[in-house]
Order: C-alpha cells, then sequence, then structure tokens
C-alpha cells in the first residue's frame, strides 16, 4: 500500500460559531470536506479555511448539504429532485469561487450528514446530487459509501466514485452505517480506531457491529475533528498508517 | 448612435414568492441582474430565470447583496470588509455555477439595493465589492453609477466599469439618486419616461429633481419588472429606443 | 344551522414579498391562520395582518410550520421530537405578542403544510405539536383533521380539537387529502366548491376522489386565498353560506 | 450595600454550534439575558437555557436583536422604526413563551450587540424598542446604559430602567463604551476587573480608559461567558463582592 486519503469535515462552523479545529485537522488530512453555506459555513469562514487548506496542500472538497442551518444538515428534508439539483449546483458553485479565491479549487464533492444517508437508498435524490455534480463539471469526482444508490447514480453518468471508509463509525452487516442516534454508532478508542483503519485499508475489510466480518471499499478514510476528542483519534489513525508506510495523499 | 443595453434585476423571488414578471422582462432587456441567494432568489428559482435568459439570448449578470432576505437587501449593514469581499465572492461563484448549468455564464456583477447605494460613497465597502470581483475574475466588468467610489477603487484594479442610468428614478443635482424614501423618487409616467431616456442616451444629460440640467454616463439603462406598471414602462422605453432606430444589446 | 367557521391562511408573505390577498380573504373568513414566521410571516408584516383582523373581529390562530422558508413548510422534515416542541413553542410565543400588541390575541393553532399531513399519521411530531400548545396554554384549541394521529394526541391532553374540512382540496376515501402534486388534488370551479361545501356542512358527508361517499367532521372550512381565483372561491363559498342563512362565525 | 445584580448574555448558540459555558454562567449570574432567535438562540437550545436558569431561581431576560445570525447582531443595520417594532415584539413574545414552558417567565429585556450600542444614540432606533417592550408589558424593565437615548425614550413611555455596568469593556470619558474593535476595549485581568466591579457598585465611579474618573449607574453588572478567560472573570467578579458581603440577586 503506498497512499491512502484522509478526508475530514471543516469549515462548518456559522459566523461568530465554530466547530471543531480546523487547523489542527488541516494537518491530519489530505482531503478537506469543506462546507458550502447551507448547513453551515459563512462566505468570510470558508474563506479562512480554504486559504488555510491552500497553504498547506490540502485538497478542498464541496460538502453541499440540504438548506437546514438549524438542523446542521442532520435531518432528512423531503426536497424535490430538481430543487435538490439547484441547491447542489449553487453550493458547488459558491465554494468553487471561494477555493479559486484563495489560490485552490474544489477537487471532488462529498454530500453531508442526512443527504449523505438519504442517498445510500433515495434513487431520486441520489440521481439529482449525481446530476447536480456532473451540471457543474463532469470531471468532478464524488465521495461516498460503495454500493450506494449515489453511486449507482453518479457512476451512471460517467463521474468519477470514490469509497471511502469511517474511521469512528460502527458499521452494519450490510455495510451502512449505524445512526448516530443509536447505540454504538461512535467508537472513541483512538489506538483500536486506528488498528481498525489499518486492517480496512491492507485488507478491504471491517467488523460490523454485530461481529460480522464484511467487505468495504476504502480510497479514503473519513475522519472527524468536532471534539478534542476527534482529533486525538484522528492524529491516532494517521500515525497508524504513517507509521506503517503509508504515505496520506489526496485521492486526486 | 447603435446600440444601447437594457438592464433590469430578476430572479428576485424566493421559493414560493415571486417578485415582478420576469418573463415579461426578458423580451425587453437585453442584461439580467440576477439575484444571487442573499438577498432573494432561491437556487432553483435562479435556475429558472437563467435557463430563460439563455434561451432568449439575454446576458447574465450577478446581483450581489449585503446578506438581508427579510430586508430585500434595502438595508444598509455596517459589515466588515472582508466579510463582504467573502460573501460577494460567495455570490458570484454560486451564480456562475447556476448560470453555466443553465448553457449561459455570469457576464457582469451589479450590486444591488443598499450595497448599491452605500458604495457609490463608502469607500471601504466599496473597495471590498471590487476586490471580491476582482478575485473572481478580473475580466468581469462592473456596472453602476459614474463618479462612485465603487468605480474608483473597480478602476483601480483594472475592471471595466460600465455605467448605468436609471429610467424610473429621479436624480439629485449631484447625480445620485434621490433615495427611494423620499417624495419625487419614482417617476411612473411611461411616455415621459422613455423620453427623458432617450435624451440620456443621445445627449448624456438628464434633469434633476431641482430642475438642473445635468451630465450621465449611460453605457446601459436600467429598468424595472417589479410591478405591471414597471413592466409597462420598461416597454415604453424598449419601443421609444427601438422606433428611434437603436439596437437594444448587451453591453458585454 | 345557525353557524359555521371559515378559516384561511394569512400573513404569509415575507419581508417585500406577499403572497394572497390577506385584506380580500380578512373579509370573508371569520379565523386566520397567520404564520409566525418559520415558513413564512417576517414581524413587520405579521403585525399588519393581525391589526387588519383586529379591526375587522377576524380570529387570529397561530400557523405552526418546521423551519423552512425556502420550502415554505411544505417539505417534510424529520425533526427531533423536542426540537418541534420548542419550535411550536417558539411560534406561538411570538404570534402572542404580536396579536396583543394588535389589540388581540392568539385563539387557536393550526399546523402549517407538511407538518400538518405529517401529523395525520406520525405519531411521534403529532404528539410534540400537540405538548407545545398544552404547554402554551391548555386553554388553546387545535384545528385539523378528525381522526388524525394529531387529534389524539391533543385530546388525551384535554386539548380542544376543532375539525375542519377543505372546500378546495380533494379526499382520498380514507379521508385523508389528496397530495397537493398528485392530478386532481385541487378543486376549481367556484360553484361546485360552493354547493360541495354546503353539502358537508349540513349532511357531513363529502365524495372522495374515486367516488366514494364519505364522512367528514366539520367545524370549520378552510378556504384559500393564495390567487385570485382562490379569493373567488371562498367568496362563493362564503356566499353560499349565507345565502343559506347561516352565521359566518369563528368556532372560539 | 446589600445586593447586586449580575447579568450575563446565554442562550447564543444555534442549533449545533454553542457559545459560551450557559451552565457555568448559570451558577455565577442573577439574571440570565437569553437570546431570541434573531442573532443566536435556536428554539431547542433556548429552552434548555430557560429550563436551567428556572432551576436555578436566575431571573430570565430577552435580549433582543437585529435580525442577522450571519453577524450574531454585531453588525449595525439600518432598519426602519416600524420594522424594529415588530421584530422586538416577536422575540420578546417567542421567549416568553418558552420561558413559560419552563416554569419561569421573561422578567426584563436587554438589547444585544449593534442593536444596544446604535440606541445609546440613534433616537429612532431607540424609540422603536421602547415601544415594542411597552407594547408587550408597560411592567417589564429595560437593562441597559444611563444617559443613552433608549433610556430617554423608555422613561418617557414610562418603563423601568435599570442601568448597568461593564465588568470587563473599558469606557471612553464620555461614559460609552470603547468599540470592541479598538484596541484596549476588552479588559482580560480577573483581580483587576473584580476590584474595577467593587469599585464602581460601591462609589459609583469608574476609570476611563483615557485615565479619566468617571461616574457610572450601577443596578446590575454585567459579565461575559463566552470563553474560559470569561467565566473566570465573572467567577472573580462574583467572588469579590459575595466576599465583601454583598448579595447577588436579581434586580426584579
Amino acid at each position: 500500500m503506498a497512499g491512502i486519503d484522509l478526508n475530514a469535515d471543516l469549515g462548518e462552523g456559522f459566523g461568530v460559531w465554530r466547530l471543531g479545529d480546523d487547523d489542527a485537522m488541516l494537518r491530519i488530512v489530505s482531503s478537506a470536506n469543506v462546507a458550502c453555506g447551507l448547513h453551515a459555513g459563512d462566505p468570510a469562514g470558508l474563506s479562512r479555511v480554504c486559504r488555510s487548506a491552500a497553504e498547506r496542500g490540502v485538497r478542498i472538497g464541496a460538502q453541499v448539504s440540504y438548506r437546514d442551518l438549524a438542523g446542521f444538515g442532520r435531518r432528512f428534508i423531503d426536497v424535490e429532485a430538481d430543487d435538490l439539483v439547484s441547491d447542489v449546483v449553487y453550493q458547488i458553485g459558491a465554494l468553487q469561487a471561494i477555493a479559486r479565491a484563495c489560490g485552490s479549487e474544489v477537487s471532488y464533492v462529498k454530500p453531508h450528514g442526512a443527504l449523505y444517508n438519504t442517498i445510500v437508498t433515495h434513487r431520486e435524490q441520489a440521481a439529482a446530487v449525481a446530476r447536480a455534480v456532473h451540471l457543474v463539471d463532469p470531471a468532478l469526482p464524488v465521495l461516498g459509501i460503495a454500493g450506494s444508490a449515489f453511486f449507482d447514480e453518479a457512476a451512471r453518468l460517467g463521474l468519477r466514485t470514490v469509497a471511502e471508509a469511517f474511521a469512528d463509525r460502527a458499521y452494519r452487516p450490510d455495510g451502512t452505517l449505524v445512526p448516530r442516534r443509536e447505540p454504538g454508532a461512535l467508537l472513541d478508542d483512538p489506538a483500536a480506531i486506528a488498528e481498525r483503519v489499518w486492517t480496512m485499508v491492507t485488507s478491504g475489510r471491517v467488523t460490523a457491529i454485530d461481529g460480522t466480518e464484511i467487505a468495504v471499499s476504502v480510497e479514503s478514510v473519513c475522519v472527524h475533528g468536532d471534539s478534542p476528542g476527534a482529533v486525538q483519534i484522528a492524529t491516532a489513525v494517521r500515525d497508524r498508517l504513517t507509521v506503517a508506510g503509508a504515505e496520506i495523499r489526496a485521492f486526486c
């Protein structure tokens, strides 16, 4: 194994509010999923994180979401497909301009929160997000879960799909994530998580919440930075991988 | 006189709410100042108007604003310059993606409402808007009032400045607009307005609210479409110009 | 039959945007479901409509909604029950203060749009809305559909439930409304609608979309005012009822 | 000196975002200025802080603001007086319902941020805020700066005005605060601040930024809680006062 991508959500504050430690995470990851303003991310805050990412050579992805500041994009919204297409195009474009003004660019797209989870199975919304990405730039890869409706629809349009695994989220036997609200959804031991990531990356397998061993596609590993503990976990993951000789580098 | 540009504000609804008759105005103007989401314009609505503009060959401009849906961008906000730069970059980028997805592009930038009025004299905000446009694309022209701080700052950065006159707004003797809240600010007789525009376009002069005749630079004429009366006025202006042999065409 | 209530949604503009003809509707209805700011209704606009309602003796109800300006509250949001309780309490309180400042008060609560439809069956959200109303004032009646989960939950808390019928919406055989997006959902012939309302009010029966005749509880009739056609329909309904000797009066 | 009130801004998060340590501050202050949703404060978050305040016997005040989530209410907005009246009525009412649902009530009103600063001198907006409070409840006291236009207008309507001093903000010789953006605006030494508060409270005098000693009216002392340092300062102030035998108690 020569290289592996680490991605994390960044720029998820809004105005005076901050979430997570963007600076710490930019020293850890190779790809930054930057909010685009609809679930988080005021333009000035997005500029700050894009500038830092550009300085550190971290790739910028557009983290597109439902329009829901109060719910941080974590609530399913039954938005019509045409509206969703436009919402996603709008968000990518807004971040493209911010990223370019900071000397970088948007290199990929990753859906956020409830939208991410919804389009694992919701065909209409999955097609809408894929269509939006394609409308903006058919060369933009999308980050998501292998086997999802979203990847089907993206592939159908010729988009490159990049499969990610989650460092600190439990898996169900069917390969989907255990919802955040359920017990056991979040892992919290840095060493165990780091070892689990190493296993996923090298063997393509992970142990699901019921003990089953399942296959998992990993072109990128998602880590979190929204708490001091999360940063510690992300550091442990990075260290485990680099100690073993892997290079942390963007997939694109 | 061979050609003159007519511009109007479009796409200024939000969600279920509509403002003005976009379709009617797209048959009249050559340049559409399309809202970008911060004072008006949900992404789906912006897509609709951009698609129509593209079909009719009407140029699309980014109508950038303060972030103020409740006030429709008509209230001065004492936003810091750096924040304003990012807000404007964000808006232009968002509309660029929407316009491109509709087969067109953003061809110019025009500030909206209170921002427009403020940067006639507010040096810091004027510089911020100019800087934002320049960051996005130094080739983007800006639409505004000749002699404004905004034009100074835009010219300093090498941006092309395009001077517009207002068909239905009264002028003060110093060439600025009479504020909307003051009596006499809005003209309403279609024939008189059309004749006044013809005079402005051909002679470069207009009669101010106090009777003084003043010089006015006109590379584009701004008309409105936010009421049935406004559409009638815009039609009268277009007819007066075309009857006299002028071609209505975009400045860019 | 001595008296019947007519209710309509009002105050559903936002800032510069207006929706429907509030003044016309205030001459027709006895109860005004006034928006509360989360799907529509800026405070100044709410004050205008509450002042007019107070002057005309029209009762004011709080039309509570999901937080969704862009979607006008017409999209299901998977909000957690505790959050929904607070959202609804917040909305009722805001409108109470506005109504009182206008010399009136909030006399009942009616959920709006997708929230209305959702809590016909969604037990958790239904209980949340009922709980919110009860927290604000156990004496506040709720307007809704007989047989709904919402009415169950409201009754369980001792709230008065007031069953409404819809003048211009088609019914399914099970007594629920045909969703707006489906064909035949909206009726549009004023005379037929007026006659149908008369039948519903006097017989407690209505013909569903499949031709079945079903029972319908009617303590109030919902009419709309969001288009010139809608105002005409509402007028026809009012005229049909008053000609027959019914008095249009608030249920509370 | 028997008693003195300590007040602090609370409930200033929004959705997933938190600001400051509300729980820590509720152990320090006697009056909580709770956000009302327009500059901060989603309803669920407001419920949490109101419930905690009720449990601890801390008074709740409505911290009313310009509508500006992105700017946290810290930017002057040139809102028209009538709109501002409605915005303030709306906010107070919303928080009243939340507070009551938590077993407490809104006991006073304190403007926030740029609105607070603006109505020290802006007569029209000062009158609008005073009028709004009076419309909601003429018995509601207002918290602010002695000698301000706001206090003039409030007194003219018969509202009780409660003068506050600021523990950690520098004063100009004219008794106004040094703006946040200017150097020296914020004091940061807990012991020095605590001593300064003690002097203000007992002598009614404070040393301005230029060394001048000026008079200051103190019925309440404002402390902050938006950083670990701020909580430490607030604790020092409370300890200094109680050690000296003062009782920390709400002014109302």
